[in-house]
């Protein structure tokens, strides 16, 4: 480089300085002017939500060991009075998250099974939990880092089990005395191998699929989860609101489902993203593949997901702008929808039937003839999973506790026409009513401007 | 910008000509470095190895619908065989992959399941498979966009389930006149609750995990199969061999993990990556957290996989530079290694156990005291999955047939001081011999410098 440049400004410098000078200033303006390019190529600037960080999610705690260790302690409990259970196995999974913190993410299932098992003991006429872990002994140095949590280092008993061995006739030690014509339960995401594995090594045992009683120690959340699933909820629709202001009639679903990505990352949520529909591509509850622009006599649908602290947010909005020119009749699905959700939710109690839930939104709308375009259940439980157990679905026999988190999600869906849903997710607090999760910023939309 | 040019340009230029000729060359200067400075950010420019995708990789051919037909066919014939089996069940996965072409990538799990069925029909004298896939009625119209071949068009039977009511129930609608007190086999990997789940519908069947003779027609590979394998690992193989020529001292694995990455991509493996590991960090074989230095007295261990049209690569190569200084025991510990490599591949052969294959290496690796370094199994099935079965290992009872491919990968990790393992894979060709899947590029290295 130096070279060069003492080539131009020595010989030619005294020659012809106007024209020295001009190319130079021509030169100039080309490299300031591609220099700026450079900083900013082809995109639009990317908007800033970063303001919604401050609404909760960096005041809110993760879950902590103390509350870890009660949920072994009362899973031990549940085992015991589920008379002659000897334990409860899984594999890294949501259950495995819950109870150990461990899931998928920690540890990649693979055929070489890692199980995690809780044993009922009785010491000093308590009942405390055994945690046992079975590792490939292989992998069993890169197993010990796992972030499971204890109260004392040494009370994990950890199991290794050699390649040539098999891992279910090892994993039969840690089951006590019980294992002889006891009960084992398993998470029943289990892999079927593990299972029949386990059932061929405890042959005077049954191997069975956890029961309610132990499900609902997931299914029932705490204060601390609750908290959690509150900001990340409340974030969500904040997200939403936020996004709503900035659609444009022509824009296309892409941009506006970046845009919300945006939203969501910077609020502090992870892996979060909507499916976002334009107009008639919100028939198809679960998208289209094409990317559709916003026309004035369209809703837009935002069916928004993210996770805080390891728990899951859901929550839908379909609206509309100050300029937008919706048919009236696609405004009076949304009117009758807002109406179902809402008759849902003053159904929802402790003690109710899941089903009775499903069955209030699904009768509503049935008046004015849209049951036919009512095409799923009305909702699901939520939590370290986006959608688990119990459901608001028709068939099932499930019944709301205290505790309980769901979504509230009618939808009607003309197919080539339009598709609306309305979703917010509710709690049954201690008295056994239902409470919005987003109830801190004011919860349901209230119209299609108004998300 | 216009403004600025022009003020810069006239009243100063006619003032101090050379001032404004050196200010003017130096930012020039400043912005020409700049541009070339944002035309290669901070990263050297990326190597290209597309000429090893000329190798093999444009000219081979996707499994067929033909050869999808086939598998169909074999399965109902072998369920006839088992006396009394009414079915064979799997949710998409690897076998859901094989027998109708959904695995995950195309139908993503979740609590609603979507089953595929195969059934065995006798028709005029011939047993004939029957394709049935019970699917979310809510998502029907997504799922029969699946890629699932058929026949003729009418031949899959579609068995849509509504939200409220029983999957499990409508299933068994498809199983024929044999589900009273048959056997219904399911995919091993299947969930735990959708085995309990068929099982409850069914009181009066066995629900039970697919036999051999069932696991078998996925562990045998067909010549179409065999040759999309020979290629990907073939493809896998000459990348190392390209990377290994471009290794340096003071090179560090992450840089050396892109370079394979690189090359593996530009082949045309799909999701190719390696564990790259230099000297002790070999020594874990799942790998460590450091990003080390390639020093000269230490091996670069790469263990390569990748996808070619469905099927898994999987090759291990130990290596050194030619002004490498590697330690004579390091160099010893590689020679035992590859003759306990060579010594187990000559052991393979059809009607052999499994298990006498992994004995042979490890009672080699045994006479040098090296038994205790060799911490995992010899082997893998390799296919559609990158592990499955059967497998190389001490306790196994499977017997090797034609058409059973295996990774076979001894190795000694020594913690704080070297790793070494070579892993090539083969298939049992229809003499009953063991073949090397890379036999078309020279096979096993020959030395550490000749991978």
């Amino acid at each position: 480089m130096d070279e060069k440049v003492s080539t131009i400004s020595t010989p030619i410098a005294g020659y012809r300085p106007q024209l020295t000078r001009l190319v130079c200033l021509l030169l100039l303006v080309y490299f300031a002017l591609s220099s700026l390019w450079a900083g900013h190529p082809s995109e639009p600037r990317r908007p800033s939500f970063s303001y919604l960080a401050d609404h909760c999610t960096s005041s809110i705690s993760p879950i902590g060991t103390e509350e870890f260790l009660t949920r072994q302690k009362e899973l031990a409990i549940t085992l015991h009075n589920l008379n002659g259970s000897a334990a409860y196995v899984t594999e890294p999974s949501a259950n495995g998250l819950f109870f150990a913190n461990v899931s998928t993410v920690e540890w990649r299932l693979s055929e070489r099974p890692l199980l995690l098992i809780i044993t009922p003991k009785l010491e000093d006429g308590e009942i405390h939990p055994k945690l046992s872990v079975l590792a490939p002994r292989f992998e069993a140095t890169r197993a010990k880092l796992l972030p499971i949590p204890f109260a004392q280092p040494n009370e994990i008993e950890w199991i290794e089990w050699p390649e040539e061995a098999s891992p279910y006739e090892l994993a039969v030690a840690a089951l006590g005395e019980q294992k002889d014509g006891g009960i084992v339960f398993v998470d029943s995401a289990t892999r079927y191998f593990v299972v029949d594995g386990l059932q061929k090594a405890l042959p005077q045992a049954k191997v069975v699929a956890a029961p309610v009683e132990i499900k609902q120690l997931r299914e029932r959340k705490s204060k601390g989860e609750l908290e959690i699933m509150k900001c990340a909820h409340e974030t969500t629709l904040l997200s939403i609101r936020e996004v709503h202001k900035r659609l444009y009639i022509g824009m296309r679903e892409s941009e506006a489902r970046e845009m919300i990505a945006t939203a969501l990352a910077d609020a502090g949520l992870s892996n979060g993203g909507c499916l976002t529909l334009f107009g008639d591509n919100a028939a198809l509850p679960h998208g289209s593949g094409s990317d559709r622009t916003l026309g004035q006599s369209d809703f837009a649908l935002f069916d928004c997901t993210g996770n805080l602290l390891g728990y899951q947010s859901d929550v839908t909005r379909t609206v509309a702008l100050p300029d937008s020119k919706i048919p009236s009749g696609h405004l009076f699905i949304w009117e009758r929808v807002q109406a179902a959700q809402l008759r849902a939710h003053d159904a929802a109690r402790a003690g109710t039937a899941t089903a009775i839930v499903d069955e209030v939104a699904r009768s509503y709308l049935q008046r004015y003839g849209y049951e036919k375009y009512f095409t799923h259940r009305l909702g699901h439980g939520i939590g370290i999973e986006g959608h688990e157990s119990p459901y608001l679905v028709g068939g099932s026999k499930d019944i709301i506790k205290t505790g309980h988190t769901f979504s509230n999600e009618p939808g009607v869906y003309i197919e080539g026409k339009v598709g609306v849903r309305l979703e917010d997710c509710f709690y049954i607090d201690e008295k056994g009513n239902a409470v919005l999760l987003t109830e801190g910023v004011g919860g349901t939309a209230k119209s299609a401007l108004k998300p």
